[in-house]
């Protein structure tokens, strides 16, 4: 059945139906004008992340599923950034009226396994039609620390919490083989370097994992998630933290499959991991005279944003040539 | 300038030069990671509107101001729907790339104009870009009673805080003269039955103000704000109370203004009245035996929904014939 046989008040009762769990500090869920909600006695945070068809997404390589599922991550990775606890999340769903019932439901069915992995409710939101799907969220989150993008100081070390690039060139293969995986279905990609070096990758591109940083929110001085890329969302922490950094270009975590991958495309690895979006691992500073179990990549200086080779050499980072997503 | 010269990063210190006021209870404004707020020790309200181009609006008779003003009222009505007294918004933007920096800006001017008419601070948001124009709005809000649409009893009398219509009559003006019309900066509308006729529905429909239901919220049993039509907003306020409803249609508040117009027009006001989207009224049930300052079109019974003429003949409501958005 297309959605537009559905109607709206028909779709509201599906959602109601599978999210209405009594979760605890929900007052009111879905179905009222507004969801009602007591808050903790801490600070609240608050991020929203809209995904639009044929700019964030394009059906042609991802499904329903993924696609809810990765809408979460996305928005709690804004939230764990700060250090938080996510918690609860309002959902703007509008879609043309020939998408689908079964696509809707999948698509659910994405955002619940998405909402059950980060212990996360879903407590109301909107529905309406489009001519392209779009998605948005706002996820609501508490922490008791702050950890703010400008809270770095000259000395602190640069870490990030894993791999990068393979989101990128996860993205390149989807776009050569040209269809959907069901990779949560474990269905296998008979492409280049074959299913096991690049399952891994479609899959960062695909269903990321946003990175709780709850081990190192302690000791971070300032944290931001990599959403746009290493480099343009490091200038991002520096501009706010009033600072320059050094960046080792060697001492980027690139995974095996990212390197066979992307000799495989003919592409640049490191490029990937600097300029390429969507890791969703985190990037933060901490003082230096501290163990911290992350990578760490450089420091934050008093200069300007730098790289270094393996070769030593240095060079500016030119973030203009990495701003891969303007208006 | 256009917005795809503009970027993203400009766009964001715009907002934040423009809307970073120490508003009390805000920790953290735009432009890190995610908003932080203090919330209150009472009930939190949280909801969400979207807005998308060629669906809830046409750039061909709507300024980018007064979409940004409606956007802000749209939300804010289900904030008061529920009792409710809106606090934070956060913003979700997408535009294509020829969206000039301009409109940008009046669309700000709109959402800011609007900000200050309901005491409500910007803490946050996305931009993005789309191939439409796309708006959502997250809004939180506080209150000590909820005022829930499931509260309505056998007996209780029906009220809306205002006339009804005048927006869907306002929307058929525009579509017929096809153009914007400035009436943020009182500018004429030369149409049919005259400017001072035709100038409040117009206004109606591309500014409508929230309607602030202090006045009744103590008394209220059950609320719902008019988004989509009296038949079926009262459709969703009797389905969740379990009841039905006997509505007087001599009594429901038709302006002269509609009148007129609707003549001119040769459409039904009462059709208008009834089925018209948009006015943000609020729909309202009370008990019988309390004073209310409101229009009291009907009462709440144990039956089915029916809509009693003014000869006194009455006839169930049919919802379907007004479901004028199915996705």
């Amino acid at each position: 059945m297309r959605l537009s046989e559905a109607g709206e008040l028909r779709l509201v009762d599906l959602l109601k139906r599978r999210f209405v769990k009594n979760a605890r500090g929900v007052v009111l869920g879905i179905g009222d004008d507004s969801a009602v909600i007591r808050p903790r006695l801490k600070n609240m945070l608050l991020t929203t992340d809209m995904m639009v068809e044929g700019v964030h997404f394009d059906l042609g390589w991802i499904t329903p599923f993924q696609l809810g599922y990765k809408l979460v991550s996305v928005n709690v990775s804004d939230i764990y950034a700060m250090g938080g606890h996510p918690e609860f999340m309002l959902l703007d769903f509008a879609a043309p009226g020939y998408f689908k019932q079964e696509q809707f439901d999948s698509l659910l069915k994405g955002i619940e396994t998405a909402l059950k992995t980060y212990k996360l409710s879903l407590i109301g939101g909107d529905i309406s039609a489009a001519e392209r799907l779009i998605l948005s969220a706002t996820v609501t989150g508490h922490t008791a620390k702050i950890l703010r993008r400008s809270g770095a100081n000259i000395g602190d070390f640069i870490y990030v919490t894993g791999n990068l690039g393979d989101s990128a060139c996860g993205l390149e293969v989807l776009k050569r083989i040209g269809r959907t995986v069901m990779i949560e279905k474990n269905e296998k990609i008979d492409f280049g370097p074959g299913r096991k070096t690049v399952g891994p990758l479609v899959r960062r591109h695909l269903m990321p994992v946003a990175r709780d940083p709850q081990r190192f929110s302690r000791r971070a001085t300032a944290m931001i998630d990599i959403s746009d890329g290493l480099f343009i969302d490091l200038s991002r922490l520096c501009k706010e933290s009033g600072v320059g950094a050094n960046i080792y270009a060697g001492k980027i975590p690139i995974s095996e499959e990212l390197r066979r991958t992307s000799e495989y495309l003919s592409l640049s690895p490191l490029d990937l991991a600097v300029g390429g979006g969507e890791d969703y691992e985190l990037l933060f500073t901490a003082p230096s005279d501290i163990k911290i179990d992350a990578f760490c990549i450089g420091e934050i200086t008093g200069g300007q944003l730098r790289v270094i080779d393996q070769k030593g050499k240095n060079k500016k980072i030119n973030i203009k040539g990495y701003r891969h997503f303007a208006l």
